[in-house]
Order: C-alpha cells, then sequence, then structure tokens
C-alpha cells in the first residue's frame, strides 16, 4: 500500500491503559438496547444539567457571535472572575494573571506536568487515584510513582513522599477520586511541607472541590501558596462536555504555562468560556449548593447502605460523589464481580483496577450520580444479588 | 513560602518559543484602544463567523441539554459524517472508526506525535511552518529536524527526507502555512514513498484544505492511504474557537490513539461536535465555497499588489489565506520591519520568525482574512511607507 505506515503503535502505548469503566459502560449501553434496564453506578458525571444561567450566557454568546479564538490562557474576564471565586469563597488572593483557563482538567493536568516534569524525573501520585495521572506522567517522560492513599487521610501522606526520595512532583487530590477522601489544612500543609523536602512542586487536584458533605470546601491555595492547584467547571459547577477547566500557578510559572498551552492546544473552548462567566452568579451558586445538599442526602443512604451488604468502605466517604468499597467478603476478582453484577443484577460499578494501589484486586467504585430512587433500586438489586452468590 | 513550588521553569520550556504574532498583536490592540486604525494581515483567522447551520445546530443542541462527555473520539454520527465527507468529497473512503474528533487540529497533532514518536526519534518538518509542530515534538521527547519547504513544490522534498535519514514521522502540511503553497496528488505520493523508506509514518496536516485557488482540493489519503490525516474545523469551515479537529488513523493505530485520546484530554468538547454535524450541510457548503471565492479575490489582489512593491512571493500562492514574501529588497531584519510597519503604517504582519526555516530574518507573512477593502488601505500604507524607507 503506497504510503501506508511502517511503523506500528509503540511500545510506549501499550502502557496506556484504557479505562475499564468505558468497556462496562458499552456492555451497559448494550443491555439497555436489548430491553435491559441497568442501575448506573459507575459514571463519574454529575445527572444534573448545567445551572440556567450557564445555558443562557452560552445562548447569549452564539447569538453574538462569540466564537472566535481567545487568548491561549482564556478570556481576562474569565480569568478575573475565577480569581474573585477565590477571593470571595476561600479568602485567597491570586491575581488572574496567575490563572490559565485549559481544555478541561486533563488539558490542566497535563500541561503542569509537561511543564514541571520529564524524562529523569520522578512523579509521585496517589494510588488509588485518577488512572490518567500516571499516564500523563509517563506521556511527558517521567516515572510515575504510586504512594498509598486509600487511609483515613484522604491522600498521599507526607511520610510516604518523605520516604520516596526526590522527585519533581507530588500529586494530591482533593476530595479524591475513587475513596471520596478529603484532605484537611493541616493535612495539605504537611503535604507541602513534605514535597519541599523533596524538591518537588505539589500539584493538587481540585476538580471535586465544592462537594464535600463535612464542613466547608477548602483550598490548598490556603495552606500552599506556591502550589499549583488544578480544578475546572465538570463537576461541582455540572459543565462536563464543556472541556473546561483551569490551573493557578506559582507566579515564575504563568508565562512558561501560556507559552506551552499555546502548543499543546492554542486556547480553550470560546463559548464554553462565556458561559462559565455565569458560572459564578448567584443564582447558579444556589442551585450548585442546593445540588451538593442532592449529592449528601445520596451518600448518607448508599454509605450505611453497601456497609449493610458487607461492602466496607475504605475510607470516610467525606467528598466527591463516590464510594469506594472492599468486596473481599466476596470475591478476590472485583473485575470479574463487576461484570457480573451488570450481566445477573443489572447494576454497572467500577472495578477498583482503572485506579489502582495494592487492594485494586478487591474494590469497586460506587458513583452516587444517579437519584436516590435508582439507588435504592440498585441497592436492593445487590442485596438479591450477593445473597445468592 | 509554606509549600511555595522549590523547582524554577525546566530548561526544556526555555526551547518552546511564544508566537511572535500574539505580542505583536497585542500591541496592534494597545494601538487600536490609544484610538489608533491598524489593518489586521498578521491573524491567522478567518474573518467570516460560522455558516447559519452551525449556529442553529448549536442553539439547538443547547436547549436539547447536549452538553455532557462524549465517547473520547467524538460523537459516533460526527465521525461517521466525516467518513461521507472523504467518501463524497475526496472519492476516499474511510471507516468511521479510523476517524477521530480531537480538540482541534492542535489536539489532533498533539495526539498523533505522542503516538508515534518518543525520546530517541526524530522527527522531520517542513520549514518554514506551523511554529507548534517542533514544540509539540520536543515535549513527547523526540527530535525535530527542520526540511525547507519554501520552493514551488509547496512542502518538504522526497529527497530532503531521503538525504535525512531514518526518522519516525515525516510531517507535511497542504495547503500550507505560512507560504499558502499546495502539494498536489504527485507530490504527496513521492512524499509517502520517501517517508516509507525512511521507516516513518508520514503525518499530513490539511488544515486549511478547501482553501485552494487553482483546481479542487484533495487529500493525502487518495494517494497515500495509510497516512495519518490530521484536519479541523477552524480553517475552511470557520469554527476556530469551537476548538474541534479530527484525525484519520491507519488501522492498527485507531483503538491505541482513542486510548491515549483519554488520558490527554478525556474528550472534545460536545456542544461543538452537534454544531459540526451542520458543517456539511448543502447550506453551509454553499457559504463556504462562496467565501472560498471571496479569499479568491482577496489574494488575486493582494499577491501582485505586494510583487508591486518589491515584496516577492517565497511561494507560489495557490491555497491558505497566506503569503509569505521577501523583504530582503528593505531590511535584513524582518522582525524589525514587522514593528515599525505596525508603529509607523499601521499595518500588523507576521514576521518570518515564527515559521523557521533559512530565510525567516527576511521574511513577512501577510494572512488575507479581512475584507478586500482593508487590504487595499494596508497595502496603500505599505506603499507609502516603503517609499520612505
Amino acid at each position: 500500500m503506497s504510503g501506508g505506515c511502517p511503523r506500528a503503535p509503540a511500545a510506549r502505548l501499550a502502557g496506556i491503559e484504557p479505562f475499564r469503566v468505558m468497556a462496562l459502560l458499552a456492555r451497559a449501553r448494550a443491555l439497555e438496547a436489548a430491553g435491559r434496564d441497568v442501575v448506573h453506578m459507575e459514571i463519574g458525571e454529575p445527572d444534573f444539567p448545567p445551572p440556567a444561567p450557564v445555558v443562557r450566557a452560552a445562548q447569549a454568546a452564539l447569538a453574538a457571535g462569540e466564537t472566535r479564538y481567545t487568548p491561549a490562557g482564556g478570556l481576562p474576564a474569565l480569568r478575573e472572575a475565577i480569581a474573585r471565586w477565590y477571593r470571595e469563597r476561600f479568602g485567597v488572593t491570586v491575581p488572574a494573571e496567575r490563572i490559565l483557563v485549559t481544555p478541561g482538567a486533563s488539558g490542566a493536568l497535563h500541561l503542569v506536568l509537561a511543564a514541571i516534569s520529564g524524562p529523569g524525573d520522578r512523579v509521585l501520585l496517589p494510588a488509588p487515584g485518577y488512572p490518567c495521572n500516571r499516564h500523563l506522567a509517563r506521556l511527558v517522560g517521567a516515572e510515575p510513582v504510586a504512594l498509598p492513599a486509600e487511609g483515613p487521610e484522604g491522600g498521599p501522606r507526607p511520610q510516604d513522599v518523605r520516604a520516596a526520595g526526590p522527585a519533581a512532583a507530588v500529586l494530591a487530590a482533593t476530595p479524591a477520586n475513587p475513596t471520596g477522601g478529603v484532605l484537611g489544612r493541616g493535612a495539605l500543609a504537611a503535604l507541602a511541607d513534605a514535597a519541599r523536602e523533596a524538591g518537588a512542586c505539589l500539584v493538587c487536584d481540585e476538580i471535586y472541590q465544592g462537594l464535600v458533605y463535612e464542613g466547608e470546601p477548602c483550598t490548598a491555595l490556603e495552606v500552599a501558596p506556591g502550589a499549583f492547584v488544578v480544578n475546572g467547571f465538570s463537576k461541582y459547577f455540572g459543565m462536563t462536555g464543556w472541556r473546561l477547566g483551569w490551573v493557578v500557578a506559582p507566579d515564575a510559572w504563568a508565562e512558561p504555562l501560556e507559552r506551552l498551552a499555546q502548543s499543546l492546544y492554542l486556547a480553550p473552548p470560546t463559548l464554553s468560556q462565556h458561559a462559565a462567566l455565569a458560572a459564578f452568579e448567584a443564582e447558579s451558586l444556589d442551585e450548585l449548593e442546593r445540588r451538593r445538599e442532592a449529592f449528601r442526602a445520596r451518600r448518607d443512604f448508599l454509605a450505611p447502605a453497601l456497609e449493610s451488604l458487607g461492602l466496607r468502605l475504605a475510607a470516610p466517604p467525606a467528598g466527591a460523589f463516590y464510594l469506594y468499597a472492599d468486596c473481599s467478603a466476596f470475591t478476590d476478582d472485583a473485575e470479574a464481580l463487576a461484570a457480573r453484577l451488570l450481566e445477573e443484577a443489572g447494576v454497572a460499578v467500577t472495578p477498583g483496577a482503572d485506579f489502582g494501589g495494592t487492594g485494586a484486586a478487591v474494590r469497586l467504585r460506587f458513583a452516587y450520580t444517579t437519584s436516590l430512587e435508582r439507588l435504592r433500586e440498585g441497592v436492593a438489586r445487590l442485596r438479591a444479588f450477593l445473597r445468592r452468590a
């Protein structure tokens, strides 16, 4: 074949694992297409639409023809709005120049890792954790090093960071996927100290910020003003498919990050940026706080229900919209159990293998991104299935 | 400072140059804010709005709440629509499974380079060319190697590819930025042969496809069915800020590319994808062909006008919306000349340094992304300035 690509997919791609949840979701959709009812507890996407002002702002921007390129770092007005958000909600002063708007929090994580790490560098990251972290570290040539993150601290422990030795970056996430663990200010400050001792930048993924059910949200910037903080509009703000995130960078890094952004993705999507300006309006925030209460009610039902079934929670379920449960009472192969739960009980959950860590083979992640009524139905099905199993 | 990042911006970022055009654009905006009139011939963005059906489709998707995550490879319906486009417009059969929708053509270029090249690999690319190419190659750890691309062939020459030795990838662009050069089917086939002999994948950037003014557009897939082809909705389709592109991958690569896409950016923006479905409607295509005629008329005015001023064109201006002119009759420092043109004549153009290549120091890129009337004004100002100079 003329011009056929003579190369096979590179060995480096063999280490990039697919999300197991995607195959499971595809199978769930196939079962539904065949008439089966499936309770979806696998999806890491809020079931709420974006707040009404966000949709109206997008409509207005469309009507006004606001669909041209923006600067690589985002619309100045949106960078200012995010700076105001940190000031008013968290009492933290961050100049807008240190905030870069990105294509999703994924874009922000990638941008930061590409900037601060490369060949010969080690990146310490929580396991279990968001599966893309280790792939992104490898893609920029760095070596991901997993640290345990399932304990009550809700993240990597300072003593593990110290024991791991020199590193370019320490990743933390709060609230965390998949455990729902939350790092308090004290834990974040201790982690920042340990990172500095390791010569590493602290990168804190706060994409589930706002979704906490004990106390009020915080940011690593309150105690570690020099951290890289990654966030976005997908989870708390309910704007998943809009692909819009941001990073707060230490002062010296903002300019090189913007240069890098030009090459990596040119600019974030324009309509999404205009829409996101409305995410901070009072009407939006009121709606988002009502949703936080709805998530809390779901958690308050689901956590004890799973425990009563013998699915013990691996961490205190303080935030995000996930529960990470130990299923070792029933199996030593959570992936096989998840497959059977879908096929035999019509309940879709995510096996721990997507998230890594030593316990992954006997963990299941339950997302409460569906209604209380459907969660009740899911638990009833689980109960019947586990009784038979 | 507690938790301050102890690391300085990495040396690897020193090699990531900013677009000089961005600083120039910022200065142009400052002059305008101070009351000066500037003719913009620096901007690589069509001055036309998206076709009306695209805007209507976005409005309908917004109203229907179509703003959730899509699969990493894009909406199946959009992948099918792009496959149909290749079949109907170019007579090329590409299964939808081999087409991945990406966040802009930037996202596609990055995805492909990350997949096919890495540390130890050489990536051959055209100089002058799109400035991000060499940065993206470096970011994935590969070594960019510049090949001359200013000749009448409109791209890297097969003999230069052969002389360069083993490589992981050969990049080509047609129509090309900044020269406007177009590679015909014969040139593309010869390039594909040379790439195969070098053991390299051919990656053809066709983002300006459709914007050709001699004959009809073609695709590398017609003669090199195993090439990676990068394209998008920004230029011909007039959808810049929507950040939507695609890649056509050889069969064995589609699945690993989709895995990689999950990690790099999760999914392309959803509203943009629904909107793009309408870009292939007859009403849209009729409008886009009228615009092609408008661009042709601008080129037909601007090319001889620049030549008459002593700004010789470096390549036959067959496509895209750029003319790349040799200003060595007036200066040996095009960057300084561009600065003076802006300050003293109120004409914004892009210096060659953004694009690389041996002649860069005495080249200026003129974009005809503004009206014929404004181009006439720009030429009049250039004439007066150069007479004085």
